[in-house]
C-alpha cells in the first residue's frame, strides 16, 4: 500500500494496516455470509459471535477480573464525564479529581453536577505540562473515588506509574489504553474512547466493577445506567456494530503481535526515539516535564511559530501527516499509539533533524 | 456480486451495494488521501467536507427549512427517548404520546421521567396491529407536542397520513425517513436512527427546530443539551466518522435514483407486491391492519408456527435471509426499506407462492 502515508492524528487514528484490508472485504461480504459487516443484524449468530470475541479477547488482554462487566457503548469518553458522577454520586457524595488538562477539566464540569468534587490537583496554570507526583495530593477518606486521565492527548503528559489510593481509581484512559500494562483490579471503572488505541469513533468502552452497576439511582433514564446495558452485554438497543467489529479486529491483531508487553516495549522505544532528537539539542523543546511525558503523544515546539508550520507543512509534503498541534498549546504533535508504524517513526527522527539543520533558529 | 444475498433485516439492514464498494475503497485509503476513512481526523478538511456534504444532502432530499438544525449524535434513537423530554419538558409541563408499538412504550416510560405524560391512544391490547384515526384521540392545549412513531418496526404499521395537530409534532422516523416525502415545518423534532433506511447503526440523526435549542435547563450535562451540539455543528466532541461518511454516501445514491419522490413510488410498489400475495388467500395472514399497514416492514403469520419456522429455514437457503419475526408477535417479517433492491421482493413473492402451494396448510 505506498500510497499510504504516515497519520500522527491524535484520534481518530492510524489503524493496523491489515485490519483495514479485512474489512475492506468484510463490508461487502461478511466472513462469506453474503451480507456486509455494517448490514448484518445485532441479534444474528455472527454478530453475536464478533462481540462477543471482542469482549473475551479484551478481558485477555488486560487480564480483567471476572468482577468487571466489559460494556462497549455509544456517546464517547464525553458521555462518561457525565455518566460516572450521575451513576456513582448523589445526595452530598463525593469525589476527587486530578485536573491535569482539558478533558479532566470538563469531566470535572461535568461531575460538579451530581456531587462534590475536590479537585486535588492542578496544572493549569502551567498549561498542564505535568501530572502530579503521589505527594502532591491527598484523598478525602469521605471520597468515592479517585479520578485522572490515564494520558492527556493534548499535552502530551502521561502517569508513568498509575496512582495509588486508598479509594477506588476511575480512569480515562482514552489515549493510551492496551499501550501499557496495568492492574485493573484497582480500578472502579476504566473508560476510553475507541478512536485512539483501539478502533475508529463511534464506541467507548467501560470496564466496570460489577457493585457499581447497583448505584444508579431510580430515576436516571434507562439509556444511561450502566446496569442497562450490563444487563443486555451491551445490546439493550442496536449497538454500534461497525465499530466494535474493527474493535475486535484490532485486539486480534494485538495479541498476534505480542499482547500488551510487546507493545509497551515498543511504544516506549517509539516515543524515546522522538525524544531522543527533542533532547539533542534546544531547536526542538518538548511541552512536558520530563518525568512526565507521555508515550502516546508528544507535544513539541521549535523556535518560532512561522518554522512550526513550516515544519508542519514540509512535513505533510513527504508524507508525515497531523504533526499539528493542538490549537490550545500551538506548536506540533506526533500521535504514536501503538498500531502506529515503527518506520514511520524513524521517517519522522530523519525528517526532525533534516529540517533542524535546513532551517537554524 | 453474486455471492450476496437477500438481507431482510430490520435493522441493520441492506445498504447500497455501490456505497458499501466505495466504502470498501476509502477504508484504506480515502479519496487519495492516503489515510483510511475511519482514521482520518473528524478536524480535517477533508472529513469536514464529508460532514456538511451528508448536512446538506439531508437538508435538500427533506427540503428542511432554514430554521431547524441537523445533528448527528450518538446513542441509538433510544437516547432520543430521555432527551427529547428531559430538554423539551420538566416543572410540570406536559406532552401526549401515541402508543402504537414497543418504541413508542419505551420512550413514554422515558419521557414520564420528566414531565407529565398524556398517552391518548394505545393499540397494546390489540398487539399494536394498528395506528390511530385522527378522531380517536386529542391533544390538549396544555401540551407541549404530540409525539408518535411514525413508522413501527415490528409490528409492520405506519402512519399513511402524517397526524395534523396545532401543537407541534415529534417524531421517531428511524424505520421510514427517506421513504416519503414529509413536511418537517410542521415538526419540533424529528429523530431517526441511521441503521434503517440511512446508513449503519453508530450515528442518530435529529432535525430540531432552532427555538427548541434553547429549552434545556441549565443543570442539564453537556452532552444531553441539543444546544451544545447544534453549536458545534454536531462536533462538540469526536462523532462517528464513519457511519457518517456512509449516511452521506447512502444520501448521494438516493439524490441519484430520483430522490424521495422516486423512493417513495418504488417502496409503495415494492411492499404492494407482497401485500397481493397475503392478499390473495387465507394462507398468510399480515399483522396489521389494512388501513394500516407498513411500506418498510411487513410482518406476517402462516397457519401454523411449524410452518413458519420451515419458511423462514428454506428461504435462508435459497438466499433470502432475515424474515424471522421479532420475537414478540413471532411468525415472519419482511424488512423492505429504501436499498433494498426490487429484484429481492420479486425472488420473496415467488418463494411465497411455491412456499404455499407446497406446504397446504
Amino acid at each position: 500500500m505506498s500510497d499510504r502515508i504516515y497519520n500522527f492524528s491524535p484520534g481518530p487514528a492510524t489503524l493496523p494496516l491489515e485490519v483495514l484490508q479485512q474489512a475492506s472485504s468484510d463490508i461487502i461480504n461478511f466472513d462469506g455470509s453474503g451480507i456486509g459487516i455494517c448490514e448484518i443484524s445485532h441479534r444474528s449468530k455472527e454478530f453475536m459471535k464478533v462481540a462477543a470475541e471482542a469482549e473475551s479477547l479484551l478481558r485477555e488482554l488486560l487480564e480483567i477480573p471476572d468482577n468487571y462487566k466489559v460494556l462497549f457503548l455509544q456517546g464517547g469518553a464525553s458521555s462518561q464525564f457525565f455518566m460516572i458522577p450521575m451513576n456513582l454520586l448523589g445526595n452530598g457524595k463525593k469525589a476527587t479529581y486530578l485536573n491535569t488538562g482539558t478533558w479532566s477539566k470538563k469531566s470535572i464540569k461535568e461531575a460538579k453536577l451530581f456531587g462534590e468534587i475536590d479537585v486535588a490537583f492542578s496544572s493549569e496554570e502551567d498549561k498542564f505540562n505535568r501530572v502530579p507526583r503521589e505527594d502532591e495530593y491527598t484523598v478525602g477518606e469521605d471520597s468515592e473515588y479517585l479520578y485522572f486521565v490515564s494520558n492527556n492527548t493534548i499535552f502530551g503528559t502521561q502517569f508513568n506509574t498509575i496512582p495509588t489510593s486508598q479509594k477506588m481509581l476511575v480512569s480515562d484512559m482514552s489515549s493510551d489504553i492496551l499501550s501499557r500494562k496495568i492492574d485493573v483490579s484497582k480500578f472502579g471503572i476504566i473508560f476510553a474512547g475507541a478512536q485512539k488505541n483501539m478502533g475508529p469513533s463511534g464506541v467507548t468502552t467501560v470496564i466496570i466493577r460489577k457493585d457499581l452497576l447497583e448505584c444508579a439511582s431510580e430515576n436516571t433514564p434507562t439509556m444511561l445506567k450502566y446496569k442497562t446495558h450490563a444487563e443486555k452485554e451491551s445490546m439493550f438497543n442496536t449497538p454500534p456494530t461497525f465499530a466494535i467489529y474493527i474493535v475486535g479486529k484490532v485486539l486480534k491483531w494485538l495479541k498476534q503481535n505480542g499482547g500488551i508487553a510487546a507493545m509497551e516495549e515498543m511504544n516506549r522505544e517509539k516515543a524515546q526515539l522522538v525524544y531522543d532528537v527533542i533532547d539533542a539539542s534546544d531547536y526542538y523543546r518538548g511541552h512536558a516535564e520530563r518525568e512526565s511525558r507521555s508515550m502516546m503523544n508528544i507535544a513539541f515546539n521549535l523556535p518560532t511559530p512561522e518554522l512550526e508550520a513550516r515544519f508542519i507543512e514540509e512535513a505533510a509534503q513527504v508524507g508525515l501527516n497531523g504533526l499539528k498541534g493542538h490549537r490550545s498549546i500551538g506548536g506540533c504533535r506526533a500521535s504514536i499509539y501503538n498500531a502506529f508504524p515503527r518506520e514511520g517513526i524513524l521517517k519522522l527522527v530523519t525528517f526532525m533533524k533534516d529540517f533542524e539543520a535546513n532551517n537554524p533558529a
